[in-house]
């Protein structure tokens, strides 16, 4: 049976993310959630007869909040799809500054804590990290021409998602955002010298002298 | 006053480190810790007054652990400073291997668990954090004119960590070593076409045509 989607439910959900976010799963208690969700045990146990349906639910929702406000907005915001893998990591950047640097990454915070414990948890956060690395190697296959077409893209897609998500974890350590933007300076660096081969491959082509560009130096968000 | 280093101490904490592995620090009580590592809780709390205590030596131990059986085991196997980067992360790869796809970066998920709670701890994680991107910046040094002199030394160390811990999270969720080996074939390509920047630098120099090649078909452990 698919429960009733009620606002009791929707806030139940948000509740908890955010508990689970500031405390983690373990530590955070049912009567806990149900008080600041004004919410009754009864509603609660309609809604999630375990506790593990609730985290389930919250993993959907976050998910589904990311997917919104980070992917569908980046699509929104670009004209070009590698500009659209940059827009997508510079939302994330914009989630991690807005949460005063001590946003984690749901997924890395809930894989860490329960894919061990709870194997249904851990596919289902399986699941969201190939639906990510899928909608980034979408973008690349979108490219075209501008990558080598020798390139894995599905490679350079988790190569993506997982600097991302290791990224995260730097700045959390260091409350700064200087690990996420040296990693992605990087990240831009590698694609201009991707786009560089190609754009050299071309020129040599023509018969004109190669280019030369000092990428390191660029801005990766004004990209 | 520094607790005296013995037999019963460190048996404490790499139970405990063991424990928090498995089910997270929060979920491992100091009394299972006692009986685990055949210890008595009046050893305990005179080489631990609080749990946070043994959980810093916990961190300190995994640091040392690491730069031991990755860092230093690299700069033995390696000639050369690129390849050494690329034996740290080969060493680590074997280490996911050999805990059975469940293992976890001990720095990822106590960050994730506590770093939040225990300021001091996370210090201490970023700490390990610095020192990890510091030894990697140190062998990307070494690599000299191998590497563009425009290369931004310290933010490529950044995302080789990132990226390996970002790809450890991937891999623990799929249980399988594929988003790993995706992440660090692609830092492969990323460090071939750095090389084969500063390699056409020459040959445009001399005149040569520039060389060809297909980075994107290496095998990242190889080097």
């Amino acid at each position: 049976m698919v429960p009733r989607k009620t606002t009791t439910r929707a806030r139940l959900i948000t509740t908890a993310a955010e508990l689970f976010r500031r405390q983690g799963y373990a530590q955070t208690g049912v009567n806990q959630i149900i008080q600041e969700a004004s919410a009754t045990s009864g509603s609660f146990y309609h809604f999630f007869p375990a506790k593990e349906d609730l985290l389930l639910a919250v993993v959907d929702h976050l998910a589904d909040v990311f997917t919104v406000e980070i992917f569908d907005a980046a699509a929104m915001n670009s004209d070009d799809p590698i500009s659209e893998v940059f827009s997508v990591l510079g939302l994330y950047r914009q989630q991690l500054e807005h949460g005063g640097l001590t946003f984690c990454s749901p997924m890395a915070s809930l894989s860490a804590e329960v894919s061990e414990i709870h194997p249904e948890v851990r596919t289902r956060l399986a699941e969201v990290f190939a639906a990510w690395t899928g909608r980034i190697e979408e973008m690349l296959r979108n490219a075209g021409g501008r990558l080598p077409p020798s390139l894995d893209r599905s490679a350079l897609a988790q190569l993506v998602v997982c600097t991302m998500e290791g990224a995260v974890l730097g700045t959390r350590l260091n409350r700064n955002l200087a690990p996420f933007d040296a990693a992605m300076n990087q990240l831009r660096t590698y694609f201009d010298l991707l786009e560089d081969r190609m754009g050299a491959a071309a020129v040599a082509t023509a018969g004109r002298p190669t280019p030369v560009s000092s990428p390191q130096t660029a801005d990766w968000r004004s990209w």
